[in-house]
This record gives C-alpha cells, sequence and structure tokens, in this order.
C-alpha cells in the first residue's frame, strides 16, 4: 500500500499569517499523498464579536446556532479553506480545498444529547473513501474545512481533530496511513514545564506506566487514547508535536511518535 | 458527444432563500452532466456594511480592496456555495463546490487598467478542462463560486458570467454546450415593458436587425455579444431567461434562445 499523510493543524498555525506561509511551505514541499485538515481559530470569534453576536457556552463547550453555523461556514470552508488552497497551488501543488458537503465526503448528524443542545454540532457517521481515493489517485492534494452535511441538507460544525481521525481511519483501507496532530507544544513531554522533556515514543505498554505515574494527565490522556483507537483501526502511527515541525515530525527526529507496538 | 449544461443563477435567486430551494429542486432532477455558476447576492453587501467596510465604486464598478475580498471570498465560496452542495447533495446530486483555485479549475490575472485600480478583481486566463472534465466524468455535479487565482497565491473576484462564458466555451472542446444565463426576466423581451414578449429565437441575422430597429439596446448588447461569441467558439447553445423556469428554458418552452444560424 501506498503511503499518505493526514495531518491536522490547529488555530495557533491559522491565526498566524507568517506561521500558516512556513507551515505551507514545509507542506507543499513533502511528496506524495497528502490530506491537511484545518481547524478554525480565532477568525470567526472575531467575525461573530463584529457582528454582535453572542457565543454561547455550555459546560465551556461552544454551542453552534444558526448564526455561529454561517459564520463559521463563512470563514472555514471560505476564507481559511481558499487561502490555504491559493497559497499551494502558487507551489505547484494540486491543491483542492473542500467540505464534509462536497463529495459527500464526511457523513454526521447533529449531535444528540440528553441534557445539551449543542445546535448544529456534527458527529461523524461516514467517510466517503471513494471519493477521497479519487481525488488521492488524480494526484490531488485535499484541504478539508471542519464543516460537515447530514445529507438532508444540513451543515454541521465538527471537530477537526475528529474528522482528522476517522479520514486517517477509514483510508488505512487503502493506504499506510500516518497520522499528524500538531498543536503548540513540542510534543508530549515528560515534564510539562519542560519544552525539551519530549518522550520520543509511547507504546501501549509505556503509555500504561505513564499514565500510572500521572506523567501524563488531563487533557492528554483523550488526546493519547485517540491515538491508539486510530492505530488500532489500522492507522500506521500517530505523531503528535509542533506544525513548525513538520518534516522533522513526519522523519522522526522531533514530536512524539505513537505506535501499537 | 455528450451533453454538457452550463448554468448562471444571479443575485435575485441567491437572495431568495424561497426561490433557490425551489431552482435546486428542478436544477437537481435534472438529469446529465451540468455545471453551476452561482453569483454573490445581496449577501456580500450586507455583511461588508454590517462590519463597516466602506465599498469603493469608481465608474459605478465595484472595487474590490483586500477586506472585500475576503467577505467575497466567505460569502460566495463558503456560505453560499456549501449550502447549494449541501442541498443538492440531500437529493442525491453527487455535488461538489469549488472556487478557481481549487485544482487550478480557473486561472485568472489582477485587472490592468489604464486610469481605475479594481483592486483584487480578476480575468479569466485559463479554464483547467481536464480537472473539470474528470469531476464530470465521475458524474459529479459542479458548483462554482466566482473566486479565481492567479496562480501565484492570490485571489481574485471575478465576475460569473464570464466565469460560466469561459467554462461553456473550454469544454465546448469536450461536450455538446448548452449555456443557460438566468436573470431576472422571462428573456430577451420585444417590448421591455412587457414581460409576455420574449423573442424566442435570436440568430445573427435577426439580431442585426433587432439592434438596427433598436429593440435591442444598452445592457442587452454585450449581454448577447458575449452569447455570439460564446457560439462561435463552440457551444451549441445559449439560452437567457428566468431561473424558475429552468426546465422550460432547457426545453425550449420558455426564454429565448440564441443560436449561431
Amino acid at each position: 500500500m501506498e503511503p499518505l499523510l493526514v495531518i491536522k493543524i490547529g488555530g495557533n498555525i491559522i491565526d498566524d499569517e507568517k506561521k500558516l506561509s512556513l507551515f505551507l511551505e514545509e507542506f507543499g514541499s513533502i511528496e506524495g499523498k497528502k490530506i491537511l485538515v484545518h481547524g478554525g481559530g480565532k477568525l470567526a470569534t472575531k467575525l461573530a464579536d463584529q457582528l454582535g453576536i453572542q457565543q454561547q457556552l455550555v459546560d465551556g463547550r461552544r454551542i453552534t446556532d444558526a448564526e455561529t453555523l454561517k459564520i463559521v461556514t463563512m470563514v472555514y470552508a471560505g476564507y481559511i479553506n481558499k487561502k490555504i488552497v491559493a497559497e499551494l497551488q502558487s507551489m505547484g501543488n494540486e491543491a483542492i480545498g473542500i467540505c464534509g458537503a462536497d463529495g459527500n465526503a464526511i457523513r454526521a448528524h447533529k449531535r444528540t444529547h440528553a441534557s445539551i443542545d449543542y445546535g448544529f454540532v456534527g458527529d461523524v457517521d461516514e467517510i466517503n473513501d471513494s471519493f477521497l481515493s479519487k481525488l488521492l489517485e488524480a494526484n490531488m492534494t485535499i484541504v478539508i474545512a471542519p464543516i460537515t452535511h447530514d445529507k438532508h441538507g444540513q451543515l454541521l460544525n465538527t471537530n477537526a481533530d475528529t474528522i482528522a481521525q476517522e479520514i486517517a481511519k477509514t483510508l488505512s483501507k487503502h493506504y499506510q496511513v500516518r497520522l499528524v496532530y500538531s498543536f503548540e507544544k513540542n510534543g508530549v513531554l515528560l515534564n510539562v514545564e519542560d519544552e525539551n522533556s519530549v518522550i520520543k515514543e509511547i507504546n501501549p505498554t509505556s503509555y500504561k506506566k505513564l499514565k500510572a505515574e500521572r506523567t501524563i494527565f488531563a487533557g492528554m490522556i483523550p488526546k493519547l487514547d485517540n491515538a491508539f483507537t486510530a492505530l488500532q483501526s489500522g492507522v500506521k502511527k500517530v505523531i503528535i508535536g509542533k506544525a513548525e515541525d513538520l518534516k522533522k515530525l513526519i522523519e522522526g527526529h522531533a514530536g512524539t511518535t505513537i505506535i501499537n507496538e
């Protein structure tokens, strides 16, 4: 099977024009099949503020009402997605920008919850691997905005980490997938205060030990649990680290690599 | 050669949610290969107003400054484009929404003019027929937002009528193209005051006569000149009429059909 790189970039890169350009330069120069999933960044919140649309939070989670959905669709699937595509195209990458509605790439359903109405938030049901594979086989670089649809005409706001993971899992049927989660730290750290204490590799055995010692705790646990779920579903490697180090991350010279033994 | 329908819809449909839904129902039910090019509508102007961004007009033409480009990219390539795609997908159309940057579909250059700086307005250089054909051959319905790029990383605001025409012309190499321009009137009228006076067919000979008599004048002349240019470049038929009559337009039971003989 041919290798495929699925890379998720977060808001810290999106919000910084210079960082984003540097990242895209590295990303664009990587040979082979690749998919970029981008989050939103602060632009959507800023736009909502300017328009006087109040952000609703329930238990720290953002509620996507109709007006917010409109804004995230504009910002994520419009401005950010097309800006990235134009920049990659200028480097000779055959980039195509899509959201989950395009080609029915990502079908989702409106989140149901016993007590909270999250509004137009979507949980992923199905990845259209045949559509995505067709684009990849045509040597296209796919840029994905975290907006999905329910196949009944409703667009939905969906977590970009989840999208990256679901795509990586589903495309493992056809490709040797490496999944890169870029975030603001150098990797999983032995000591949260020390950016130089990156744990180079984590496998199920060492993960158990790190959790027992409470070296890994809080927000890092769901991230790593997700990584192991992805590995169990056929993803070959999950790498966590700084987007600025993309090439080093891929080569194993930076970040934390998570393997299933 | 297989038939292909290229349809341009304007602001009057985009701005009216109900009209748009009815139009998409008709459009979605049409069999065969099809491309929908959509304009912008008033939503972009409204958003600019809300954000306090002043529209600059020079000689009645809108200037696209950096902020305006951001807004039209969000509204056209984001909100409107994805909304249309989700609605078509709900009807079982394998719709994909793109702008000119995606797959390098439409390469343009920033308009140069002796005295006016139009800002980020693009004039079309090249249509990527191989990319568009690939999507059509995969039985996808293509939905195009009127944003192009210059292949050097710059997005550009481009006239949707021109995009529809250039696509129709270029794809005439591979398909029997019918180009439908929907606008607010029933067709080209013999008497501007009378919506029932639609001229059923115009050919080069009758066009000359209608112009000499001044039955056709002002804004209609560039529209028809463009139609004849398209026909001379291989487009089989150009049809002008109301989007609400789409099926009738295609069947020749409504609107004005322009033919090159």
